[in-house]
Order: C-alpha cells, then sequence, then structure tokens
C-alpha cells in the first residue's frame, strides 16, 4: 500500500463537507474561500511520541488529541473553527493505526464542523502536525494583549487533572479512567471562547499551565494579577493531593488541561454566570487583574506568594527523554 | 534558553512585514486578512530528517528547502505567496543551528515578500513541518484536472538533477556543488505558475518524478498523455547518465525537482517562448495530451513502451531507512 493510497483512503473526507470547500484534498493545494468581514485565524502544533504522548497511546486519542490542541487555541481566540491540515509522520503505514487514528480526528473534526482539506503523509518517527483555521469577524478576536486593572480573571472546568493523570501514569500508580481522559482527550472549549466574544477582554487556553499561560496575558497586557488559591476549581482527586502536600503545582504549573483563562471587566462578570449554566461548564472567578506586573497568589492562610510565571517547558522537561 | 525565548527571538519576525497580517507571531493564532475576490491556497508539508534530508545537512539549506517546498506547491496553482507557519522538531535547542536554519528559511521568504506568522517548537527527531498560505483570484487556481485531448505538455527548467546528486552522496561519490545545490536548494517557480493563469490548462510541481507526478494530472483530468524522451530537457551530467545506461529513472522517477509540468492548449502555445525568455527559465515541450488514459514515453529509436505512473514514495524506498 503506498503512500498515495492511504491519504486517498483515509485522510480524504475528514470531517463535513462545506461549501467554503473550493478544493480539498487531491491537488497541490487546497483552496478556501473567507468570507468577507471575517478573518482567518491559524494555528499550527505538534505532538511527538514520548513527548506529548506514550508511544503506546490509543491512536485514536493521538488523532483526537492532535486536533484538539489546535481547536483550543481557536477556542481561545473566540474563532470558528473551520479547516484543518494534517501532517503525519510515521514509522510504517500500519493500516490498523491509520484507521483508528483518523477515526478520533475525524470524530472531533465532526463534532465541530471542521473539514480536513489537506494532508502530507511522511516516514519518520510518529508525529502529528496539525494546522486549524477559524473564522472570527473582523474585530472580535480576543487577544491577550486586552486585560485591565479590575478585570476579574475566570477559567473554565477544572485544572490540573491532566497533570495528575501524567504524573500517576509516570510513576505507574493507577489511573482513574476520568482522569486518563482529560490527560488523552481534552475537549476544547470552542463555544465558549465564541460565546466570550465581546465579553471578555483577553483569554488564552491553557496548554502549559495557569501560572504561565496567565503570565502570558499579564505580560502581552502589561498588568499584573493576584490569584485566590482556595477558588481554584478542582476535581476531588487533584484536591486532595494539594491538601496532602501544600503543593499547587498540579492546578498551577502542570500543562495540558485544554481550558480557557479569561478576563472579564466588571461591567459584564453578571453575565458569566447564566453562560456556565448555558454550557453546563464551570466557570470560576481565580483572581483579579491589577495595575503593575506579575502574578501573586493568596492562600486561604492570608500568606502572598509571588509565583513563577513560567509553565511547562519541552526542552528541559519533558515526558521521557529523548528517543 | 527556554523554548519561549527560541520561539520569541528566531521566529518572531521571519520575512516581509506585510499589512494584511493583522497579528502576528505571539497569541493562540494569527489573525490574515485575505481580500475579497481571492481565494486561499493552502499546502502542508513535513521533511524529515534521514528521509527528505541528511542529518548533517547545512540547517541553512533545510530551512530554505522546508519553504520550497510549500511555494512549489502554491506555484503549481497559480497562487500568490502570503503567509507561512513552522512547525518544528528538534533534538535540542542549539542556537547556531536555529540561527542558521532561520536564516534560509527568512531569506527565501524574503525573496517571495511571505511572512511567517506562526510557529511550533517542539523536543524529538529533527523534521520539520512548513504550511504555506497563498492567494489567488477566484477562478484562477490552476488545478491537475484540466488537460485536455491536443495540450501540449511543458516542464521547467532540467530534470534529474536533484535525483542524481542525491544518488551520488547516497553512494559516496564526489558531486559537483550546482548539482548539490539543485537537491538541497531548489528554487519554487512561483514568478512561472502566476504566469500561467489565464494559460495553462493543468499543472503540477515535479516532487515525485515527471512519470508519476504527470500521471497525476492524466488520472486527475480523464486523459492519457505521450512523452518525447528525447526532448526532455537535462543538464550535461544527466544526459551523461542516461546516455551511457539507457536509463531513463533520473528524469523521470527521481523526484525533488521542484520544477513545474504543465499544460497548454494550442491556442496558447506560441506564448511559452516568450515567457521562458522574459523569466530567464527554460520551457521545453516534451509531449501531448491525448484521449484514452496512462502514459506512453516514445524513444528517439521511435520504440515506445507504458511507463509506470508512479514516482517517489516514502515508505518503500527513502534515503537511508527508518532512524
Amino acid at each position: 500500500m503506498s503512500e498515495f493510497d492511504l491519504i486517498a483512503r483515509y485522510f480524504a473526507a475528514l470531517g463535513p463537507e462545506r461549501p467554503d470547500v473550493v478544493l480539498g484534498v487531491g491537488d497541490d493545494c487546497a483552496l478556501l474561500e473567507v468570507p468577507p468581514g471575517q478573518r482567518l485565524a491559524v494555528s499550527i502544533d505538534t505532538l511527538v511520541s514520548g513527548v506529548h504522548f506514550f508511544a503506546d497511546c490509543n491512536p485514536e486519542h493521538i488523532g483526537h488529541k492532535a486536533l484538539a490542541v489546535g481547536l483550543s487555541d481557536l477556542a481561545a481566540m473566540g474563532a470558528e473553527p473551520a479547516w484543518a491540515t494534517l501532517a503525519l509522520t510515521l514509522p510504517a503505514p500500519e493500516e490498523d493505526w491509520i484507521r483508528a487514528f483518523t477515526l478520533g480526528l475525524g470524530r472531533l473534526a465532526n463534532v465541530h464542523g471542521m473539514h480536513v482539506v489537506g494532508g502530507d503523509t511522511t516516514r519518520g518517527p510518529l508525529s502529528v502536525t496539525v494546522q486549524v483555521h477559524g473564522l472570527v469577524p473582523k474585530g472580535a478576536a480576543i487577544r491577550r494583549s486586552g486585560a485591565r486593572p479590575g478585570d476579574a480573571v475566570f477559567v473554565s472546568g477544572t485544572l490540573g487533572d491532566a497533570g495528575l493523570a501524567l504524573r500517576r501514569m509516570l510513576s505507574g500508580e493507577p489511573v482513574a479512567p476520568e482522569l486518563r481522559h482529560r490527560l488523552e482527550c481534552p475537549a476544547p472549549r470552542v463555544a465558549l471562547g465564541r460565546q466570550l466574544r465581546g465579553i471578555a477582554t483577553a483569554m488564552i487556553d491553557l496548554s502549559d499551565g495557569l501560572a504561565g499561560d496567565l503570565g502570558h496575558i499579564l505580560t502581552a497586557s502589561g498588568v499584573g494579577a493576584d490569584l485566590e488559591l482556595e477558588r481554584l476549581p478542582l476535581t476531588p482527586q487533584v484536591a486532595a493531593v494539594v491538601a496532602a502536600t501544600n503543593d499547587w503545582s498540579l492546578p498551577l504549573t502542570a500543562g495540558d488541561d485544554y481550558e480557557l483563562c479569561f478576563c472579564v471587566p466588571p461591567a459584564h462578570i453578571a453575565t458569566i454566570g447564566p453562560l456556565a449554566e448555558t454550557l453546563g461548564l464551570p466557570l470560576t472567578r481565580v483572581g483579579w487583574i491589577r495595575a503593575g506586573a506579575g502574578l501573586a497568589a493568596r492562600a486561604a492562610d492570608g500568606g502572598r506568594r509571588t509565583l513563577p510565571a513560567r509553565g511547562y517547558d519541552h526542552f528541559p522537561a519533558a515526558v521521557d527523554g529523548a528517543d
């Protein structure tokens, strides 16, 4: 089975048909139509075997996560998902693997109405690069740079679940299925991102941990923030680890949660509760933007400490070293 | 030096500034403006160390080629280069390597007025994925599917140089610098592609060899073609190998030439000579489209044989096996 057959059979029609795809998979380029008044939002991300996922990870989950990471970036701009391209590097064309991979990726593409319009398959060490393309009305994208003193800082969902799953898998401990699912099949918060147009002043997705990612908002906006640690939304498993160790690194610096962190000016804070109910997704105020710089955290005992404004870094620390 | 520092320092401003880049590197997504009446053309390609380039290849050339491959796809649609995104996976953040890589990529981006609007840097086995974005007026893109019986088949430049360079490097023979340059620093035929709007009925870039790539045009167009072998444009080095061995595989099935193959209806054939002069690039008629299917080649002795309609395939045959 040749490379071309592989591409033709599995990557030709992933995700629903869209009238704005003038020409899809099968030519030198795909041709796409961006409606007048819309801006194109793009983001590219690579997942590498042994760094971003375990080599024996279910390929269905690899396919899901490879697209989810990009969808989360679109969500963080308030963009509507439109198209994806896929560059897959794998050691050998194993049909079972490819079928499962495309199943996972295609299912998520269907959920978000996204069509895969192009791809490249190459032989080499397993890695997946996905570029996502979204649409957002002119002037409506939510950047990292708009936070202002007095804005409330919110996060969606719960923090630290993916980090706890990873920690347990690395140490060989048993992992509850729902925790592992949070690591391997994150749910990008696309609907939330879109709903926050005109409401949030700044937004970022939590790929590298709240401290580092909120730090990017602070740097881009030229402001500081105070976090209230006791308000961080934690599942019972993560809360138990934090309580037992008094170590907040899971919710603050573990990556891969793919929740959204966003800033809301006082006039709009009252809209967030109803939005959380509509979406069926917790949206929790965890702190406030202030003038100045840096991120400070206040613990329940009133103590205050400065947090390092950085998160997960692929080079110094990764899942299992180079391979 | 962290991943974020690397990205910020070297990938933040590759290529010229463009007014249609609403937001570049540094947020969750880049934001881009596609003018009304233009279609967006996109293509994604991965180059893997040990498969698409030698592990010790000059990183400047790797950067050049990673972008050139995508530019060649834009050229083959008749699209104007606009933006690129870059996903770089490398074993360690070696600053010298990154500086040279970005120099090679940035120089070619400048030549074609293309801005790098986003990137992702990950740790892992060396590979480079580039997505290119181009613009082409509605209805003007040149697809693979428009060839009609009676069209002339043209190729740009010369064929088989990259293949000969690769063959010699693999066997440890000396390689003339200009041959090696053709392999490592291909020149994408962007100006030619754009000039062929309204003239060529079908076009493809020669990444996998003339037989296979022209074969894609034939399949997409539902036609056949006759090649005249003695007309294939060859450099003296490639001509000498063909003459000595009577083996046409270098010009027909070796990949990586990144020339354009295009079909021209009789009414427009007379425009190709002047175009070649304007561009300073040989444009050679090498055959004719006919009704039917398949690709046949006629040798100088009048013999006729059917060619396998496939080219380079990453899985069965690659530079040096898996690593």
